[in-house]
């Protein structure tokens, strides 16, 4: 148990007990400036990461796991002995049907106002879920992209005022089949509400997993992805009052990608700020104790890693804290095995009025030293090291082709003279294959280090505009460049 | 020559003769709220499709066209008849140097507020243009992205405050290597200026080429694109007082696609709202009088085609007028030869303070009648063919892989046996090649299905609330619909 304080305008106050809970029909008839000064809104936000890959060929849904099988787990009091429970094998999802049941039991009786899932890979769960769901939550959305999906969806006890999506540039390999991201099309998706008169912009995302924290090759990637969605919530959370991002991140709390994400955003970690939280050690997602982890992808974080998250900010003239944050803890809310390898995170957010006031700024303090430019310098560096790598890769596979299309000479010239026949021809088709995969490779990579240069370009001028707004001191900073803390305007509000 | 009045806010003005050209120096010192009620602002824009593929081996931009080459075209008084200039051969655009020399110093000499170009393919090309442009643009962006690169840029007079870009989702195929679209990655670039005090987004674009009017198997993605670059400007330019939208839309001024943006965005048409048009015949910006223009293209349309735009609004506040649009009529601006194939518009647009008014709905009328709701309902039956048509091609590939694979066993099987060996050996390599490469294209349209029901699902949203707006009357529609078009709260402003 952990009790701090914390408010993303920077003030403490305490919460009235009689919390608004806000609809569209009322926000049409309150409009902002007729609020009251006293107005609150209570928002409880659930976010979890499903695990919901379907198994090959198993029967959709209904029966799921022997009632035998769930038993066996959820009366033995170490789930890391249990044998029923097959953990290890890649992409695919145990008692999915079962868990998917119990996620929809749990989300109606709870009934949150927003509840923001991923991992759901099959359209097949979201449709079951949205029938399940549909007395308690009316309005729900599926993001669709890439080949399998992006797993992203929301059920929303509000009406869904506008949505749409943004498909993360670099996502990947595609050759890197056994680790599948490329494929899925991570993104972020976006959902506009109108609570209370107020206008909320809800982020939900995933980004690309980490097979390997030592020799992390897909770091880059999730650097450009991190920034990507900064970039992608600060162009269209403008005119928004609140700010909502939950999803997993795939980011440790001191991971580069995290830092460049709150201080380019301002968002604040729910889990830092909340003035009450129950859950897991330090606020863990991934937990030794959940069934359904792979205890080697924990070796060297023996309490779990916290990798998912409820992130908020208010954009102006609005304060918004974390009454409660609460987590499960490797069981179902209600014990028993649990809804996924992840653990739910579910918050209650306050959103009140409060006097329009200037953020500290994030580029306060020396020049080189302020978080914003440490990091912003940093991100630039680890994306100077992707550009490289995917600059020699490009170059390895044009050296190949060259290869490649050498010993297709003289394989056609072996043929051609008819020497050993049989094998030439197999090697000279498998040396068009390998061309052609090679080829399909170097263009990848071309587009890879193109991806990269754009996130690396964009950085690097938020870092010149960071450093001149240093540089001229801080009565040129809100004109200059920290519109994106405070909205262009802030005379306006 | 053709003269109109009309206005984004639909308030006819008189535009002053002293007009005044901001500077982010500028917007520093003056706060909107302290702007004179008489303020008005004065903004040049150029745009161009520069037609900049560049040649294979060709030495880049010193030597260009030979000068007796150039002289031989500038001196004929029918270029369609000159032998020196090869037309329709694909993906090479002639003179490249020496035209991109000649843009380069016609921008200097006209010194506009604002440069946006398309197809500017190599990025050396826009180097070579930043360096020629520095004195009198100091701020410069190329997009990057795809294989190839978008081919879009930017040259300004004043600061790049911010910039970021949306690459489409659906883009044509990539086994259509002889179109190339797929490869180059089109997206469109948003820049945010500060001029005056006032925020302008800036937006420059490239949809995918038509190739085939009659039978056009792009039509889908280009209408998915259209409305992807709609909800992009919706969403990002929410803040913004101005939004100004240049490029290649590859669009008629009547096809789905600009119809689509122009309801959605509510952005008006330079050509269509000038005061003072001075150009083409019909405002084309592809003429036969273009020695660069393919004949054959334009068979269907005698005096040109419509497809490159200056479009802009105001978004609250303000006012904006196109006092003059020009496009060159298929030859140099100061004549001579082109400096593409396409024709450059050069507007001037004039900005003034306008008290707040709600623009009329452009869900006005009868429900199954308004503009907005036809449009969406049109765009939403031709992505539903796209989608048909996408899942058609994954399930013909589904069944090319079934009897490859067959094949392949049958294959297998002679060669176990040793019957005919080397024929055996060929095709089966052939048929692993086959089965591997229609799989791909098997994934591709599996994702094409999925971008093109993600576009869908989000106009059948849009559509949804516009009839939901018609139903409930005008008085529900500025809460429920229309703060696309005004801003969320427009009683703040």
């Amino acid at each position: 148990m952990r009790t701090a304080t914390g408010r993303s305008c920077g003030q403490p106050a305490p919460i009235p007990a009689a919390a608004v809970t806000g609809t569209a029909e009322q926000s049409r008839a309150r409009s902002a400036p007729a609020m009251k000064p006293n107005f609150s809104l209570r928002l409880r936000v659930f976010n979890l990461n499903c695990w919901a890959w379907e198994e090959p060929a198993a029967p959709r849904l209904t029966p799921g796991p022997s009632s035998s099988d769930v038993r066996r787990v959820e009366n033995s009091s170490n789930h890391l002995l249990v044998p029923s429970v097959p953990r290890g094998i890649p992409y695919l999802s145990k008692h999915r049907a079962d868990r998917m049941k119990r996620l929809g039991d749990f989300l109606n009786v709870e009934s949150f106002d927003l509840a923001l899932l991923e991992e759901v890979w099959s359209e097949q769960d979201f449709q079951y879920l949205r029938q399940k769901l549909l007395p308690t939550y009316p309005a729900a959305h599926y993001f669709r992209s890439g080949i399998i999906g992006s797993g992203l969806c929301v059920f929303s006890k509000h009406p869904i005022q506008e949505f749409t999506q943004h498909v993360y540039t670099l996502n990947g390999y595609p050759y890197m089949v056994h680790h599948g991201d490329w494929f899925s099309g991570k993104a972020v998706g976006l959902l506009v509400f109108h609570l209370s008169g107020l206008v909320l912009n809800a982020y939900v995302t995933h980004l690309h997993a980490e097979y390997n924290r030592q020799k992390d090759i897909y770091l880059a990637h999730r650097v450009a992805q991190a920034w990507e969605l900064a970039h992608f919530i600060h162009h269209t959370s403008k005119k928004a009052d609140m700010v909502l991002l939950c999803g997993d991140l795939n980011l440790h709390p001191k991971d580069l990608g995290f830092r460049l994400l709150k201080e380019w955003t301002g968002l604040h970690d729910a889990y830092l700020e909340t003035q009450d939280f129950k859950g897991s050690e330090e606020g863990c997602t991934m937990v030794p104790e959940n069934c359904y982890v792979n205890q080697q992808e924990l070796e060297l974080f023996p309490c779990g890693i916290r990798i998912d998250y409820v992130l908020y900010k208010a954009v102006s003239g609005f304060c918004i804290s974390c009454k409660t944050l609460k987590t499960t803890t490797g069981h179902d809310p209600h014990s028993g095995t649990p809804l996924s390898d992840h653990e739910a995170l579910m918050a209650t957010l306050c959103v009140r009025h409060s006097p329009p006031q200037h953020n500290p700024s994030p580029t306060h303090g020396p020049v080189e030293r302020s978080p914003l430019i440490s990091v912003l310098r940093e991100a630039c560096t680890e994306l100077d090291l992707g550009v490289a790598q995917a600059r020699w890769w490009a170059t390895f596979a044009s050296y190949v082709i060259g290869l490649g299309l050498l010993f297709l000479a003289v394989l056609s010239a072996l043929v051609a003279e008819g020497g050993i026949r049989e094998i030439a021809i197999l090697l000279w088709t498998l040396s068009v294959g390998l061309v052609l995969g090679v080829g399909a490779v170097y263009l990848f990579h071309l587009q890879e280090a193109k991806g990269l240069c754009r996130a690396r370009a964009e950085l690097q001028h938020v870092l010149g505009r960071a450093r001149e707004a240093q540089n001229l001191g801080p009565e040129f900073k809100p004109a200059l460049f920290l519109e994106h803390q405070e909205g262009y305007r802030t005379e306006d509000q």
